[in-house]
């Protein structure tokens, strides 16, 4: 398949990916810079061929982008405002990097369907930052890890998207387990209370998050880490297989 | 605006909308009986014209069927399964419907967008049943309530969504207040207490209730409600204004 055959997309439909990942107590995005002139960085993105589902482009786009594979993705948010034009983002582009407006009149049209509004279908991943390989696609020239925190100002509404994504993580820690994707198979609960505080931003009382956790009734308990002093040797623990 | 003119339309976007209502104890769905030979029936639904965004879109949608301005509505899932084509159900409807398949070439050409394959924007509100004047459209038959637990077989995957809607609702209960549409400005604790028995299909126990009720701090409390028994008369409440 041709990567930008626009006869194979769904028109006006994009798939964007906040990848989100867990490193010394700090919550990262994953941010591509567009190989052209100007200061264009962005959310890792695609487009839905009309033979994939949505969740399946999704993926696709998430193992490109990081070499994973069985990575927690989900939707989050379908954004649908109507002044999501890529016209306004492509002029731009285009006055900053004239030679990529194509001279022939077929590759001109080619390049139309590009400048029709989009309806983006978010979605956010969690991941292990120690086991991806951040990849860039055919138009980046950099891709890489930006705290949470200090993201720079990305093209269209990514920056809301983020925003987004994080206020759906933070929803979602307990429900659906999302902490297992961010620790190794094994784990103290002071590991597990750093993932919390780090999502959440704020700091959790031991006595109450121990309980809080133990109450959930996912965690297993394991043998004490070894420290030397054996009193005070932590629990290990992980998560229950799923029956 | 011509209703289906094809160009006007963002093509392969539908949008879904589960109109939840509540009376007397129980949550219902809005549904329509298409207007054609054969059992369709199905969600209200539209789609995306290329100068409205998809929240103004579901928001006409769901004025043009309820006849109620300022509901709560929400986007909660995009359903992008890639065997969701309206190909299948057209080829059902043609065949007990011969006379809508049109003769004219320029006809058939405008009815292919249709049989794509649709991504759908799922959109649920909730609507004081008692105010709302269901509204069918030019190709239904008739719209009405079903109870949520006794829905007929839906078109595509439109009892999948009321079912995620449902979820979603649960989950957002507190968080979005959302008993609020479903109240008469004044309420009893114990009214309160069955709009959350009817959501969660659960009992809810008195004192837990209203003390969690009021944790929330979102409640004013009122004068009593006269009852004729002084003393066991019950208070009234209402939501404090957003500030």
């Amino acid at each position: 398949m041709s990567s930008y055959n626009p006869s194979n997309f769904i028109q006006q439909i994009s798939i964007d990916c906040t990848i989100f990942g867990y490193a010394e107590g700090s919550l990262k995005v994953l941010v591509t810079h567009l190989n052209f002139n100007g200061d264009f960085k962005a959310l890792p993105a695609g487009f839905v061929y009309q033979d994939e589902s949505l969740d399946e482009a999704a993926y696709r786009i998430l193992v490109e982008r990081t070499g994973l594979k069985d990575i927690y993705l989900e939707q989050f948010h379908t954004f649908g405002g109507k002044e999501r034009s890529h016209k306004d983002f492509l002029n731009k582009l285009i006055s900053l990097n004239p030679e990529i407006l194509p001279e022939d009149t077929i590759l001109r049209q080619e390049t139309e369907w590009f400048t029709k509004r989009f309806i983006s279908v978010g979605y956010y991943a969690l991941v292990d930052i120690n086991k991806v390989r951040p990849t860039t696609s055919t138009i980046d020239k950099y891709i890489g890890w930006y705290d949470v925190d200090e993201l720079p100002p990305l093209i269209f509404d990514h920056n809301e998207q983020v925003k987004r994504a994080q206020t759906t993580l933070r929803f979602f820690l307990d429900e659906k387990l999302l902490g297992f994707n961010l620790l190794p198979e094994t784990f103290t609960m002071k590991e597990l209370k750093n993932v919390y505080e780090t999502v959440y931003d704020r700091p959790f009382r031991r006595n109450n998050f121990q309980k809080k956790m133990l109450d959930l009734n996912v965690l297993e308990r394991l043998d004490k880490k070894f420290t030397g002093a054996a009193n005070k040797a932590p629990y290990l623990y992980r998560f229950k297989k799923v029956p």
